[in-house]
């Protein structure tokens, strides 16, 4: 890695911080000079814009945010059940073990992303879109395979199920960082623990 | 009302959806005066600072939030069940037919201030966590009274259980307003409901 390189990934593993914790719009360009040490300059000597950063940011924190996920995942085994578990402690875990300070990217963004004109803003809802896809598929599959292997009933809809469970997760992250209190998080998983007990296809917790 | 105290009440309403959708550090002072039609001064005559007028505008996003909320609650009837089930149709409205525009204010109020430094943020954090809290007692006072009457099974952790209802649908909100999708919060309702018919007494479908 030349030291260009070095430097711009510098840039970014300072700024992906400096944006969860206080936003794409309320970082601003002093903040990025003040963390880095960098002249204004010295950072647009590596990036186009404060958008470009901040894009290389978030796609920073949503890498580590995927790794977060698949290591949790690849550690839990075969079972379906254990593997829907596990994602939940990994997005449960961000909430007092960040990947990147200032809690989940992908949901910080899609709420700053949602309703702002800002000329950064289209490109950062894209990517958020396509982090939170990635994430919901995740799920989705475990489920999905949980079926094909006969752990879980047939029948069920995945996408639905899926959508339930990073619904519950994020939210309660929100909660979590709101009252700075990790209760909310292990509700949640105890929540997809249950959900993942009553799509077991010998269950007797059947709901449906 | 005063000619006085109906400018500042137009102010109030006309600053929510702009904060609601742009932030509060995304919403500047020129944002609210072109919205208003005001000049600075005119502004000042009626908030002492832009963060006064934040907290207004939250404080009247909040009012009506929890307006919706006991709306929907009291046409349910007196079934825990059913209000509960109801406060999540309450909440998924807000997807579509949002109090006031950009969301759910709770939400976007809970993500911007959580880890932001800046001077309006403890007094604004402060609010969404009381506005929270009486969200999630609403719930959680629903599914005790659920207990007490003999139509919930005893021994149900209420408190979890509505830490879970409201993580579900604020989540929920967060897909839906990200994807520009209603099923989200469609897939939040169906889940509360599932969740409902389990906390019944008599329901064969008892996961604990």
């Amino acid at each position: 890695m030349s030291k260009g390189e070095r430097t711009r990934e510098r840039i970014i593993s300072t700024a992906a911080p400096l944006f969860n914790r206080l936003g794409y719009g309320g970082a601003t360009l002093a903040d990025l000079m003040a963390a880095t040490g960098l002249e204004k300059g010295g950072l647009y000597r590596h990036f186009a814009s404060k958008e470009d950063i901040a894009l290389a940011a978030f796609d920073h924190a949503a890498r580590l945010h995927g790794d977060r996920i698949r290591s949790h995942v690849a550690a839990a085994g075969p079972l379906a059940s254990a593997r829907l578990v596990a994602i939940a402690e990994a997005i449960a875990s961000l909430a007092v073990n960040p990947v990147v300070p200032g809690g989940c990217p992908l949901l910080n963004t899609a709420i700053e992303s949602d309703d702002n004109e800002g000329p950064m803003y289209p490109a950062l809802r894209t990517r958020a879109r396509r982090a939170m896809t990635r994430l919901i598929g995740a799920v989705r599959d475990i489920i999905a395979d949980g079926v094909t292997r006969g752990e879980f009933r047939k029948g069920i809809d995945a996408e639905a199920e899926a959508s339930g469970v990073v619904s519950t997760l994020e939210g309660a992250l929100m909660l979590t960082k709101l009252y700075d209190d990790p209760i909310h998080v292990r509700h949640a998983v105890d929540r997809v623990r249950d959900r993942a007990d009553a799509l077991v296809a010998t269950s007797p917790s059947k709901s449906r």
